[in-house]
């Protein structure tokens, strides 16, 4: 498990040191903002699966840096805008740009990371930059389309959890899915194995999309550092929000929190009706089944030392309290 | 004349074919949203320059249907991207997208278009995709990068033109070039060829907004469609607002102007000053400059009819009273 951790945190520094280098290099009329964005903390879950899955594959870090840094940079992209579109004020601790700035501000710095991340395509000198835009327009298409799945879905009380997997698979699915593809790209994988990364990927991110619904009913506030029941006071539709409507969809207190009437004061009675309805083993389960569905893709790829430091970290991810 | 009217009208009738398809295809939840922006009118001036650029290169309009339409959808995104950083309610005789529905939701539809812009280059099979990417990426950027500098314009007062040139070359001239020059690649022209068509578009795009922000003057109110003095209840940081600022830095309804405190009943007045200073000559002379140097760069083309036609359109354009 050291191991991991030592690994996992210097592939964080290095795609820390990568946005670093995108900021120091533009001469944008929007320097400001373009590195509060770039400089701010983050898991940095997508291009560490970049550089996992392309060492998994017997690729070279120096090859993968460009795609890694990409998506990092779309992912970021995708964080300011949906901040605008939920209204969110804040965002691991700090003011989100349109908070801190205005809106017009915060759609341009988006845009900009945006074109940063194709740019990263035209310039770099790879082989495959071609697969590498159309797998990289495939994620950036779905994430879009999931992100307005989420927002028709805002509008209704009868969604069905096979609905509710289908836009998670393309809010945050499709962007995993496209890290481990484009690791597999960079060390020219075959057409089998880049099949395997992307639904790795995809299943891996379905899995952490419903561990993180979990964690906000029953995460530990102080390791998961923000407050419990967020999604609740939102009104977002979980897979708890989800789940709880289909199995009772005339509950008073249900349907209320489909409508975002929840306060704070109300937010344990929402948790201990989940809890009532069983939906934390529900969905403890589902983890558990879309990270085993994501490991057994990787049976493709021989046993290997780098391997297996991608399968400690998927699990380390799903398992995560933070 | 009547050539050039009956041509420009196909290729109108060409690419709004195109953008139904598009239309057509995609299943999107914002399907509603997306299809509100496709279906508006529209001069389609860009892929119309992608058309003529292509086949005074020789050639094939099936060859440059896709990238035309790529750059018709990047130009949308930009203006439903544009009109919420403007605030602006109306586009064309129609409420905008932000207006009618809701922020949230006009940002999501600008990165769905912007996605289908690159999908475009992602699924055809030509073969000079990643020539593609890189140039339309790069009118990607500078697209962004124009409407930055434009949103830090608005707080200054001593904006020269020098710098007021650089941005609308960013924000109007990047993506007349890119349109020329996605002509020029998928008719596989020249290196030399190419970075012609590069300086026939932007300087054919600089002259194209100069003569907007004329119009927006001196135009003529029921041919131009649109109430005359727009931009300056807005306070838009026009070359009229610019040039009036660096020659009475400190007159007093020019300041008031440049801190968007000017009233419907003063446009007029505000207008007459504009005259007093001869503006309207100076605003003509660059229109025309820009392009002389446009056409100028057409001289590494041999003359032919598809080449007159190109030239007939970009005079067209630029004596354009709406």
């Amino acid at each position: 498990m050291k191991s991991l951790q030592s690994r996992v945190q210097a592939l964080k520094n290095t795609i820390e040191k990568e946005l670093t280098l995108v900021m120091k290099k533009n001469n944008s009329a929007f320097k400001e903002f373009i590195s509060y964005e770039l400089l701010q903390s983050g898991k940095r879950v997508r291009p560490i699966l970049t550089f996992l899955s392309s060492s998994m594959c017997g690729g070279k870090l120096e090859n993968t840096l460009g795609v890694a840094t990409a998506i990092e940079l779309l992912h970021l992209f995708t964080l300011v805008h949906d901040d605008i579109m939920d209204n969110a004020s804040f965002r691991r601790g700090r003011e989100t740009l349109h908070e801190k700035w205005d809106v017009g501000t915060a759609i341009l710095t988006g845009d900009l990371l945006l074109s940063f991340a194709y740019n990263i395509f035209s310039k770099t000198n790879f082989k495959n930059n071609i697969a590498y835009v159309t797998v990289f327009t495939k994620g950036f298409s779905d994430v879009c389309e999931g992100q307005a799945l989420d927002k028709q879905f805002e509008a209704r009380l009868d969604i069905s959890l096979q609905e509710y997997i289908s836009m998670i698979e393309k809010k945050t699915g499709a962007l995993c899915a496209t890290a481990a593809m484009l690791g597999g790209i960079s060390s020219h994988c075959t057409k089998r194995k880049l099949r395997a990364l992307e639904l790795f990927g995809k299943n891996i991110g379905i899995a952490f999309q419903i561990q993180d619904d979990y964690l906000d009913n029953f995460g530990d506030e102080k390791t998961f550092g923000k407050k419990i029941g967020g999604d609740i006071l939102e009104g977002k539709r979980t897979f708890f929000l989800v789940r709880s409507l289909e199995i009772n969809p005339r509950d008073e207190m249900i349907l209320r929190l489909a409508s975002r009437k929840i306060s704070s004061s109300q937010i344990s009675a929402v948790i201990k009706k989940f809890r009532d309805m069983n939906l934390h083993t529900e969905a403890s389960n589902l983890v558990k089944q879309y990270t085993d569905e994501a490991l057994n893709e990787l049976d493709v790829f021989p046993s290997s030392h780098e391997k297996q430091l991608l399968v400690n970290f998927s699990r380390h991810l799903i398992a995560r309290s933070s």
